[in-house]
């Protein structure tokens, strides 16, 4: 037996290192070095903890004074290095009541939703334009393809939260109103693509800080 | 030499036996069958013809007698079963004057531009709100990246055109107005979900033939 | 403007009639149809409702009146096909006190966990047999790296649950004690391949109803 | 009202901030950096502009006065730093009376042709050693699959051009009589794994540059 | 402990039934079925044994008794069922003395070679024409990059084998000379697209039974 | 003629220029270079040699004199630098009489085994904890779906051997006795995870090094 042992100590020797140079079983990201199509470079091995792995940023939800009475809190790779090159985030919704997440879509994610408190009314427009509407309660989950056009209300007189995960460690996240009406895109251009009134996009171009 | 003959003769045959099985380069649509997240099944090799990878109809641009004066004419998997799989499709885009593509995004797909016709507006809306705006002439070339929103305007006195590309078979297709207004998502729903005012929205359901 | 309206019902009919056979953002699983690598064949988008993309299975957490004293209920594309093809799933996890996931990979995904109630000790290993462990309290959010074993343990007095998402529709699923000794396998071999003691295999066996 | 104001800044603020790090839907090459499995690392979002996303290089024909009478001009990330990360590039083929674009293979990306100008004869060859022949018009496209085997050939009296895109941002070009006879594989090499006559080898070698 | 063994049985039957419908680690091919861009339908795994893992087709080389004195013999999905969707096939190459595998290439796929007797000469051109040519001896890895035309050659008086991997179940294969030379693509086409002298090609078409 | 050696000239000046920035068919590892999740940056193409794409180190077997008489030598990407990006590399087994390679996971890859020498038993089991398992002889294939557990053991009385290749520049290798008990998770709670006896878990935690 004491043979033994000294041997399975060879063995150990053995496989540390013939397998030591490719051990690399996961690429926390390394946020100061340059990203790239496939998310950043990874932090060496050898000062990955298991603080990479956990985010406790979610656990509080975010400020909702403000005019959606809402807030969203990402857990993406640039909060969470842990995620980088996993193909998964999440994030957290706080809904005051009268809360909205107005519509928007993630250009390079589908997600999932799942209710932790209230009710939420969920709904996603399709190419074909047919509308996928629900009221979710507590517990409930709705899946919101990839790239397509959604939102999320309180349907409570309450509070309401949801946990969202996202099929990208990077999703991006565009809103429909920041899009059209918070940058300098000229409001004509805006009104010739969208048939929008001009009087609408000059109104809320005001309000979102839009110029032009 | 005549020995050399028959030698190739059992280098052909052997080949091709030994490979027959697995030739398969290419997975053109059998449209008939159900699609799956992949793509469509493949038509029998033996049914395969030229014709499969060929598409005619974007020799003509479609009719822009219409209220955007524009048209959009696919060569998705759906008319060009060729691309089945190949991650990569076309369409041609006719603008007259006064054309509008309006605002729209592809949910699974990047987008190439070339114009090769008149002068083109082009622009996107990243997810910082940042917008990326051109006008391009003939033989230029734009990117959207995948998912956000574009749009493209027709710059010139005269009749525009140009091809785009598509990094999939079936990139989607979700434009901005159709989502909002050609269904029947409640009018005071769209209202808190976009801030845009009611009688904006019940001004473009009425045109679009929205309800709600 | 009343010609208006009659031209926008032109541009409606355009577009839906020329975009008609490409729309399909999704593929919501025909789950009676053959899956292949990618997924199930999809469900014809004339039949899909939104019920497909809602689930409500993880409402309550599954019975946990068990040896391990824990639940795991799925929300895999088996159970939600509305998932399939998204690269994206999840499952609900439920704890009384003293309730263990015993050590587990899931072949095909990366997994993200956050705790909804209570307290829970959730620990993997990597390749360089590094271990990553942490107690996560209510709203923590921890990321498991595909394929590497792993395993959550109520580190509170009450019942503890939380969510998990996968970066895969079909994640799988692969207990280590149920891989050891749930089967047929001749307790030699798991003798020799695991270096345990042959007592403690065959009572483990016995417990978990292998043979051999 | 007034208030509103306010709350709306509130909203921009909160959203602008919370999302700020994970804003980065493209990712523009950065030419000087090191490139990587999945193309170059991206540029700094706030170094981009919209001329990363334009390319006027394909507006005129590359010069045909050659042997081939013919010009290939591409846009790939070298050229375009925009399509970095995006699965998709293009090129501009032109052929003078008589011009030849040689078989050649794509390693990394389908092909879809669309003619602008003339006739073009196209055709590839499949692993079962079927050719797909076609003499496409003005307008026509066609579409060659991953790896295999293609050629174009001008089919009209005048100069003839056309677009192509690919489902790659870096499809590579190998040219076969480039592979074969522009380089220093030894003759007799050559003659050996092609069948070919040692004086044809010798020959093209010759007018290639090629040596040994 | 009864009533452990018990409870254990709890365990059992809770795990089995919840994660029952979504048990598919691997989609072994159902090669009735019709196969689509990601590969066969799954055979139902009920019907899956390990017979559908282990292929002993390349236990013997094939049968070098032709012109080009070698054999490739595949195990891709056609012949092993089991490697359908798992990005990975083999095969087994023999080569007598004298014997050559021509030009070829693999459009889908990057190969893996390790000579298992005798002596190679392998080689491949990349896009830029350079050549990458090795003599390699028992044991020796060679790899070669996906769709870049290559060879191997016997470099020993004795009979030579080799093991080739490659990256995807389906890699295709197509050899350059019958590309060019065994179907009906027009000599004076093939003598336009390969700059070589139509004597050589009629030649070659003749041994290889292309017409034309 | 001798026109046509100059034009030829132009044609190659004009090939290689106008394609010379994208001319990178691989991405041989620069394993200096911080990796990413798709792998290591690229090495400049002028220094890859031939020498980047050959590994001479899987000829000989590695030392099989430890507890398991046996040894795994492998060809990843951080040992052969070619491999990088193309999802595949290899590795050697040899297993003395009595040799084992016990239970372990790839956690990011498929693989398949070909035995060159001797007979194994190879096993793995899936998540439905079923068996697959059967005794190889020499040129037997067999293939091990993704992050399965599974284990190979010589059959043979002579010393056995095998190559295996894997989906993956990167597979890892996660070894079951490691993971559980050559580290620092306590000993409770891997009694508390596995079921395994504390005693059992203590002596294997000697054996192999672990504390705890």
């Amino acid at each position: 037996m004491p043979q033994c042992y000294i041997l399975f100590l060879f063995f150990f020797i053995f496989f540390s290192s013939s397998s030591h140079a490719s051990v690399q079983d996961f690429c926390v990201a390394d946020l100061k070095g340059p990203d790239g199509p496939a998310g950043y470079p990874c932090k060496s091995p050898a000062n990955v903890t298991v603080s990479d792995f956990v985010f406790s940023g979610l656990a509080k939800g975010g400020n909702t004074t403000n005019i959606i009475q809402a807030a969203v809190t990402p857990a993406f790779v640039a909060q969470f290095p842990g995620v980088n090159g996993l193909g998964l985030s999440m994030a957290r919704l706080d809904l005051a009541p009268g809360g909205v997440i107005p519509f928007h879509t993630h250009p390079g994610a589908s997600e999932i939703l799942v209710v932790t408190r209230g009710h939420i009314t969920a709904g996603f427009v399709s190419s074909a334009s047919t509308v996928y509407l629900e009221t979710l309660k507590k517990g409930d989950v709705m899946v919101f393809p990839q790239g397509l056009l959604h939102f999320q209300v309180n349907a409570a007189k309450i509070h309401s939260s949801a946990f969202v995960s996202f099929s990208s460690a990077s999703p991006g996240l565009q809103i429909l109103d920041f899009a059209l009406f918070a940058n300098n895109l000229p409001s004509a251009l805006v009104g010739q693509t969208t048939f929008l009134d001009l009087a609408q996009i000059k109104k809320l171009k005001g309000v979102l800080g839009g110029t032009g």
